[in-house]
């Protein structure tokens, strides 16, 4: 007997459950239970409902990580409607653009992000109210959402009709060229991944995950449903702030994070200054960019956590690949395991990956042969919202296509080389921006370091860095490429180094190549 | 976008992932890798279709825990069969029935149990071809399996067209009375059902299993499904012998085994008796009744294994219940702990359980108030095959009605009672056989109790007691009696017993209460 698989499951089960329990420990350390929120969640479908959104209506959200945040997936959804989660370091144009492509209804805003939305107000097309969390008392047209809130039944809402194709999130990606783009997942892709995510991560309910991760950000990489479906504590972390971050993982005995490798950079720093005793077991997991073996080591070795490697993009809801060790990896130590750790990883349950060269062929399992990762699986959008050209551009014969380049051994463990077009080609050989920039992590002076294509008469082009020194740190350029031409084939190594103080970053934390491009 | 939910994308994987590892470890210690697997099942596949079995065709298996018996389903799907695995404990009546009733085209027998098939042989309607497994050579129309096998090419089938809603399986449940029915399970029933139980029960590719719960037996709990999605080693185990299973336990370095509580028993007992080093970490999953707590306190303080109790049924996949140690339970020690852990447990992600009276209203959430347990979830079957009258009595308004009753406390831990037909009766008073035959289990003698009710004059119905004595001990029916009315409201206390040297079992080990009844 089929039941569609729709998200609301997940806070039905973790009610049913764990009604008693804390589920959201927000920004002020205030504990919601699960029924509370459920109370909460019900609240914000009557209020949607009376302001007249109905099934598939999108909503919108500009917030960082807060209970608002949270409450707002399932409040949406119970009503049918979309949820449209904005990143929250755009542009006023970026979100005119994006609010108005998506037709969105109404918009919720966080008091403090009020001003990025302010010079773009009277442009909104769809936009027929706007909502502020945390505002104490209405201002203008702004409805204030806490005295809102309660003012809504918590009664049980009469949910909407929902199938498991319907559209459950509209997320636009940050489009490093050209317009953004509105990712569609489903209920059933979001189902789905959840389904393989919580059993790679093993999530359980003794989990206290922390939402460093902006939910925006792929809806966290989709952890709100997994660790809800699980009954798991959530804690929110509102800003980057690697002290407050160290601080909560003590107080409230969190066993989990999500972030990006720049956000755990800092962490690390932090935590080799301050060395705070954190006695439970901890769970780093990281995506956006494969990270170097050294950082790796340093997590699992001084600080003690366990580091999971995964690797997705949001057009696969996202998480596709998880760096676990294989049975087959056999017992690797030192070096070795670091080695294999820092990896993609293989493909979780339910999704296929294929490193396929421009013919569309699979290359050779040998590790060696670079091409392009494409993904086949639940996980995988929709398509784009109201853009049939770039959605059969990127799914092509049902096969995603990442823009990624990677290697695949053979045994399947994928490694991710490069992203397409960071890919520099020196003299007819590729150069992994990936493999030079590890070689640079090794440093002990180099705090970050991004390495970019610079044209070159001769070679065509050449492999440049830009490096963020450690605090106290002294290193001259010519020091850095002699270290790395004692590691690297010379022609691997850059030519020139641009020093900075810190690298452009998207919300997520990945470095932004483009704008570094534009600097050199 | 959506990808069907199929079967075969579980062996795809490992093949992918582990080719080159131990999948199956058969009854001789011979072992197949996963792609000495995959060529076999390709074998099967063309074999299949050599005679021409196509989409929807139910090919019927009649084998013990064998290599052959799992390459069966992966080589019927390919094809886009059917699986109608018989429960190899029936008899040859029973056999003609179902083969003829599911329509089978084709029959797989072990070399073992072709005397069960020989005597209605001729009254088949349906099928055409009789292959034999472990023959070495064809006998009048029966084609010998590992011949035939080996001569059919290993290439890539090319694959039926499935849907998620297709039929993967068909199973008959022994029906103790009427005519056996058959469970339809699609792949999208078994998929879901898989991606959930490997989550609750920690599957990973770290695991050997050892199949020792029949597969027939509603595919092995869907075990050869999640198991091989995880790329883990499968050691085949034909027949219940503690010691033969014990010794494979320590040789292959088996991690974790299901089973029904006297399977376990008997290893249990011979367990103790003989000692063994087993140096690694191993998992018992158990179902098939509630297990008194002794059992389990003796499986995890005396021998060390962890314990995992589940429940469910052939129409639900069939795990639909797991009683693992909540957050919310808090640090349970001694018998509270064993008390919790006894239970039939939670409801598992992506199922709906409860528990309702006569009424169809939810019972009190008081642990106390007995009611039927209801099922909903994508795990529930699509419908008993040619049987509308039956699946409609079974599934009411989208619930599967399990005919289990029990109780559901104020966190949702569900303790099952008694079956619907089991529960005694006696002065107006509900019994549960099951709470009795607990305390009965408390007397170092009793090996074995089975509680039926017996008709009386003035109660109605009163509790009697089958009992099977441990080896070398003897004590009286009194002393049983004065035993448990020590423990028991005395009502609920048997007034007769009755011992035998054993107990009459289903091929899964649940005692048949049904033939108890005649015998008193």
């Amino acid at each position: 007997m089929n039941t569609p698989l729709v998200l609301t499951d997940f806070l039905d089960r973790a009610v049913r459950l764990y009604g008693e329990k804390p589920a959201i420990i927000d920004e002020e350390g205030t504990r919601y239970t699960y029924h509370e929120i459920n109370k909460r969640v019900n609240q914000l479908s009557h209020g949607l409902a009376s302001l007249g959104v109905e099934k598939g209506d999108r909503v919108a959200y500009l917030a960082p990580n807060t209970l608002e945040m949270y409450e707002g997936f399932y409040g949406i959804f119970q009503v049918g409607g979309i949820m449209v989660s904005l990143n929250t370091r755009l542009k006023p144009d970026d979100y005119l653009y994006i609010l108005n492509h998506s037709g969105s209804k109404i918009l919720f805003v966080d008091h403090e992000l009020i001003s990025l939305i302010e010079p773009i107000i009277d442009q909104l097309k769809t936009v027929e109210q706007i909502i502020i969390h945390g505002a104490s008392e209405a201002k203008g047209d702004f409805i204030a959402y806490p005295k809102w809130l309660v003012s809504q039944p918590d009664t049980a809402f009469p949910r909407a009709d929902l199938d498991e194709n319907d559209t459950a999130t509209l997320l636009y990606t940050s489009g490093t060229t050209g317009k953004p783009k509105g990712v569609m997942l489903t209920h059933r892709n979001n189902y789905l991944h959840a389904m393989s995510s919580m059993h790679h991560i093993r999530v359980s309910d003794k989990d206290t995950l922390m939402h460093i991760l902006p939910m925006f950000h792929v809806n966290g990489w989709g952890s709100p449903f997994y660790y809800t479906a699980n009954g798991s504590t959530q804690v929110m972390q509102r800003y980057m702030d690697s002290a407050s971050i160290l601080n909560k993982v003590k107080k409230y005995g969190v066993t989990v994070m999500h972030m990006a490798p720049t956000v755990l950079n800092g962490i690390i720093d932090k935590f080799m200054e301050t060395k705070p005793v954190i006695e439970q077991d901890v769970r780093i997991v990281l995506a956006g960019a494969a990270p170097p073996q050294a950082f790796i080591k340093q997590v699992e070795e001084e600080i003690g956590w366990e580091f999971y490697q995964v690797y997705g993009m949001t057009e696969s809801s996202p998480l596709t690949l998880a760096s676990y060790m294989s049975s087959e990896d056999g017992d690797l130590t030192g070096d070795d395991y670091y080695y294999m750790k820092a990896k993609a990883g293989y493909e979780m349950i339910g999704t296929k990956v294929r490193v396929v060269n421009d013919m569309h062929q699979d290359v050779a399992n040998d590790g060696k042969e670079v091409g392009e990762v494409i993904v086949k699986g639940n996980g995988v959008m929709k398509g784009y919202w109201k853009n049939e050209e770039e959605t059969n551009r990127t799914i092509v014969d049902g096969w995603l296509h990442t823009g990624d380049m990677g290697t695949i051994d053979e045994r399947g463990r994928i490694n991710i080389v490069d992203r397409k077009k960071d890919i520099i080609i020196s003299g007819g050989e590729n150069i992994s921006s990936i493999e030079v920039e590890g070689v640079f992590y090794e440093h002990p002076a180099v705090q970050e370091v991004a390495i970019i294509a610079t044209p070159h008469e001769k070679w065509g082009e050449t492999p440049h860095a830009i490096v963020v020194l450690r605090k106290g740190h002294i290193v001259t350029e010519q020091e850095l490429i002699d270290f790395s031409r004692e590691k690297l084939a010379h022609f691997k190594c850059p030519k020139a180094i641009t020093f900075l103080d810190e690298l452009p970053k998207t919300a997520s934390g990945k470095i932004l190549k483009v704008q570094l491009r534009e600097l050199v």
